[in-house]
């Protein structure tokens, strides 16, 4: 999620280009961008990829001084044009264009409460949802009726919006998902993640408050707070799993914080007595882990799983059920670095196990001795209603077997799992964050426990 | 504009593709179907053509029971895929999907009242704002509800819906656009023109009556009126220029009306004294017409004029102003046929002039001696608010020239409108029509006079 | 087929585009251009339609003077990327491209004495057999060279070539295809047919004799008989079926020969004493003759049976079993114009006859109350080794069954073939063509008779 | 470059398909596959990628026993279509179809004596020439012609070859481009690298010996020796640079030799004095190097700069001249893991050093306190006439500059190159190696010294 105000006219199309590029990994479902053209919010967006999408308007070139873009993430609402987004709408508070990444927990008694009223819905994003409870609102002021919005709704809520020639850029009270907010140039820039900001070479940034609502416009730049602060439930997994490792988010460096976990791994492993030669990660995912495995450890790391980078969406497979072929065809094993050796092979987490298992035996194939897994991240059993896509509590592994089944079941010769402690050990201000896919404990009430939606 | 309601269940998206693609001439914006698919609606759509956007779910051939297509024809709101259609929403009245043809004329006011109210508009099509207004209708019954929102509307709707398991069919009170209605072997079909039944082989049909409304669902088909039946207004430039002359509209032969205007123009040009040698057609524009005429006339037909069947969209001129060379491309002059005549060139209507001076051009390159264009159909002086798209009046040559100036203008020897009277003549029920294109006699209150929106 | 030298430098690829597209209906398979683009001779070629293949070349716009277009038709050698044209290649006679039109009776004998001698074959093209004879002969002139490689060839061939800087165009001694010779601001210029000439506005032209060669360099133009004039075999067929009706070929006009060939059959019906309400072409095959049938039987022409435009190559029918449904959304008849009619419905030629019964079934339907199928030439018997694609001798409809059977088979009340010399009398000089695929009496050796490559 | 024979059917399209695509980083500019198709060799090909020009086959599933598959690397020739291979021709010896891995160095005299003799060529490769030679030898017997062909051939040359229902497997007498043979369940398998044999879970498989033709046919696999084993000249640049880290190229680990030539690198340091806090590979040409360096100096190793996968070829640069924002969407700094470091940042080679500017002033701008830039090889000098594509002299910034120049011109602290002693201490049998783009020691006559084609 991008959004962009400029003091001075500019190509706005190729402006957000590439910051949303450098996102994608936070959504390939669908892809937008929304922005002020000749007097009139317009918006393109697709099911695909942001250089497919959005490659061809790059040189569309009407100077313009607003945009946002989005990159849509599959946890809910199913693969429909209807839901990419920006989100674009006329109504009685004028034009508006909305992005919304995370997940809103109490839209049941919302929409409820708008289709009794005669709201029409062309989509079953939360976005649209958020639009109609606005234009609905009798408050007169924009402002008011926003903020009066947003208290109306619950859950995990990171927005980018234009309403007429205004940026605004809002995080929700509890902060699960990132935002982060720069300026440089006469440009106010909010982006999920600080990457997005790297690549537009915006060195002054901050993460936006939870609570707080930013708005840039031609007569400045201010800050509001729509909600008090209180306790933070900043999604763990983000860290874990979800940012790239070059970006900051909740203003920790992702990297530092993985392999912050990869050496808890680590001593853990110590203490056990678990004895390896050689340390892998899996490629891309246990990078940053398994460099912090292997420091802690002092055990040689090499990159014995080599990653094909040609593999891209272009090429479907012909049969659903090749799996194994798929990942044969991404991640190579170098024989000569894995043959003879008691491997540690560090992920970040373990969803169903599927890949782990294929991997595991690529592993042993190239003459490994002894294959340990280990994951950066507690056992999952929780699913997550804060917009991470998590499978049913039955399809989790970690809700069916304990670490040592998982070992028997994916070919392993053990498993281990970061501990909860270890986890929070890492971070620097663990209240802060929200864990609920490990412990079942969440921040606010949700629509129901025990299975996703 | 398709719709299907069948007693057994049938793949849907086939049976909708082969008579909306017959009604292709009807719009090449952009096409769309929605239909019933395991238990919820769906809708594909997109810009571009019936054979491109839809032929890939030709094959998807999940059992069903309703859908609907339509083709959408830029009279107004911009080529945006937004205002793709059908329109596909979910309220406090169900599922819904909509398509409409045609133009309401009091959109003003009724959109000024759902923004008070707080509807967000996702399009500018007059299919949204009726969806609207039936969400929000207070009346308990869903037929109540879509009554009482048909008599809030105003100017030109044919419409086909589907609502939960049911399909209906509207026509506007006036009648203005054409819709037919036809059942055969368990199914009830609704179609602009009866060249979308002949496709699907169906024999038994009728117009579905100004103001009625025909339902069609599990529980079999009837007819509901909502308005009285009044005075008719029905479009006569769908008999002059846009159905199909193998349709029927109006219960009335296009080809054969077309006749009918050739033959009323060739006694008007007998009564002027003109005289010429060979009666040659605008493809296709103009052969119904030609034939008339020439028959009238007594006079030699010819197909002079050739076209080139391999000219489509999959080809885009480099350079925009290449109006001259298109023309080329697609219309060639047999010179042999043409050398040395007089030649009557007959055309449906002449709105701009732009491709007919190029016409007489080539006409006279292949040796016409004279060159007398005759068009079917009075001159064009006002602005359709009821769904033909027609350029300004400042646009319209007639505004601005006289016949003699016309001919001069293009390059022809003369210039001949068949007039109102000879028009009224050509059709049985003359009463029926709307010809407020030519006299700016609208039947019902529009916008504002005088200029297209 | 198009071929162009221009004294000044121009865009090639545009100036070759639309010329060729005007030819596109001699052959959709595949199509090409090459020119000389940087002092190399490059060539674009690949399978499909030229507004496709060559379309995206339009604005390349590397100033040129010399540059060859082709489509192919599929006569023989199968739908491969290989056999697309123009042939380009290098050799000891320097840098060529050949575009063929046509087929070579001798290749036999001639493809064994190349392969014993080490020549390799990429294609099945006799382009590449000619390019073969042309490199390997020891006459030090290139243009002795030529000479003897044409005199070593047999039956159908016009060409155009480049070589280094020279444009050559040439046409058999038999001259079986038609091929064009314009000039014209310092431009020459070859087309198949004078449609392409025209499309470029040049008015200059003439056929290029049988056993010309015409060379156009930047030291001028110069004509070289390679063979004496002798007796002349061109394809009636061209004048029947395959050419534009608003070309020249072979100096006469396609569409007042084919007029001929129409009022030829109705004399023959009006001695038979048929008697018919509405004369009505198969479009577009069958317009040209139908006008002149109408016109010498004096009886009502019409247009009722229409073609839609939309359909085009983009969209494959799921199931290939769909003949029917593809008429059907091609042709469509007008009920009002044929109902209790006994038509007369005119089209060019009978090969198979599965269209035809699909149409007489289609006008049937429409209420007509006879349908007398009439063909514009002689029954076809024999295959075509010249350039025409017709079926085995088995499959030809007029070797299994004659004409009273036929009509029985195809469900029409009659069927009536212009005689052989019926069609004689229809041409001014009979005795330039060949007959041969309805009389079998082949105007030069062919490989083996009765049936076809 | 891929060969299968098998002793059942199979769909050979697939069994190509997947370690052609494993070979992809060889060669993007075009690729294509041959194989037999009901008892006719076809050939797909077309420029682009495996997964787009091949994916669309394979589904084809024509049982077939035999077939080849290529990737096209641009070394010379240009990018056409007629260059792609495998190049398929008919001739006396039959069909053949045949793919080429390398480059002939004597190919000026071949192809003026076949010019001479009336050969003529469609494409530029050195397939092409191979071919004709082959179909133009006088000896009767096919291997007996092949053979002597090979002999007249110098350079480079790994082939596969389709011979009616026999696959062939070549290596040049010197062995420059590996080539490997492996079995398995009655199928012989050719490739470029063992990674394509891995993914085909072949184990079993060793080098093609230089100057040794392996044929695999219905009647069993025999090896034969077409050139005596001599001094081998193996190409050191696929151990450095080309090959993939997973693959074994002339039985050798590429992983385990870069991580020798890092470490050699190392040693070079440690004896200079340079002190440095962090390796960091550029990803991921210098992975393998960097681990090496930092296990040698024991300094810690970091992924500080990642790699971001969804950048692929869908998308083109509106302008060119976007190099440096091309590499930042590609290359991302981390920098946590670099800010106040002094950064080794280790590559495997230097050409033009455009991109290694970039990368440098990425580093910096994270915030390194020095970047000293370290390539595994020698400073490159001279052009490749054997199949790397190497650009001019002038172009080579180790011709115009000395590493302090090099330092300054990258903005890089330092810049320090492996020697050639280093390099050879790297390598078990460092006399069977090219080295001559480090020394311009070309261990064959090549065409002229200096300047490359």
């Amino acid at each position: 999620m991008v959004g962009i105000f400029s003091r001075d006219e500019i190509n706005i199309p190729e402006q957000i280009f590439f910051p949303l590029f450098s996102l994608q990994h936070r959504g390939q479902e669908s892809c937008g961008l929304a922005y002020r053209k000749k007097g009139r919010l317009v918006a393109y967006k697709d099911l695909g990829m942001v250089s497919t999408v959005l490659g061809r308007y790059l040189s569309e070139s009407r100077p313009s001084r607003i945009g946002i873009g989005h990159v849509r993430y599959c946890n809910q609402g199913g693969n429909r044009i209807e839901n990419a987004q920006p989100i674009l709408v006329n109504c009685n508070k004028g034009e508006i264009a909305l992005a919304h990444n995370g997940s809103i927990s109490n839209t049941g008694e919302l929409k409820a409460e708008l289709f009794e009223e005669g709201s029409i819905f062309h989509s079953t994003t939360d976005a649209e949802l958020l639009l109609h409870l606005l234009s609905r609102s009798r408050e007169k002021d924009f402002f008011s009726a926003l903020t009066a919005t947003l208290r109306r709704i619950q859950g995990a809520f990171s927005l980018v919006m234009i309403w007429n020639e205004t940026l605004i850029g809002i995080r929700d009270s509890l902060g699960f998902r990132p935002l982060n907010y720069g300026t440089q140039n006469g440009r106010t820039v909010f982006a999920s993640e600080t990457c997005a900001l790297d690549i537009m070479q915006i060195q002054d940034y901050r993460a936006v408050e939870p609570g707080e609502m930013i708005v840039a416009g031609p007569e400045g730049v201010r800050s509001i707070r729509f909600a008090d602060a209180g306790r933070k439930s900043q999604c763990v997994f983000e860290l874990i799993y979800f940012a790239r490792p070059d970006s900051r988010v909740f203003d920790e460096s992702v990297h530092l914080a993985r392999k912050r976990m990869g050496a808890a791994l680590a001593r853990m492993d110590r203490e056990a007595g678990l004895e390896g030669d050689l340390v892998l990660p899996v490629p891309d995912s246990g990078n940053s882990a398994a460099l912090g495995y292997a420091e802690e450890a002092g055990l040689p790391f090499d990159l014995g799983l080599t990653r094909n980078h040609y593999t891209g969406r272009s090429f479907i497979m012909p049969s659903n059920n090749q799996r194994e072929l798929t990942v044969r065809m991404k991640i190579h094993p170098v024989r000569d670095s894995i043959a003879g050796k008691r491997v540690i092979l560090v992920d970040d987490s373990l969803v169903r196990g599927t890949t782990s298992r294929i991997l595991v035996k690529l592993v042993k194939e190239a003459g490994a001795r002894e294959v340990h897994l280990r994951l950066s991240s507690p056992e999952i059993r929780w699913p997550c209603f804060f917009g991470i896509d998590i499978p049913t509590r039955q399809e989790l592994i970690s809700n069916r077997m304990d670490p040592r089944e998982i070992a028997r079941h994916i070919g392993a010769d053990s498993v281990g799992f970061l501990g909860m402690d270890g986890l929070r050990s890492c971070l620097p201000r663990p209240r802060d964050y929200c864990y609920a896919c490990f412990d079942g404990d969440y921040p606010c009430p949700v629509p129901f426990k025990g299975e996703s939606a």
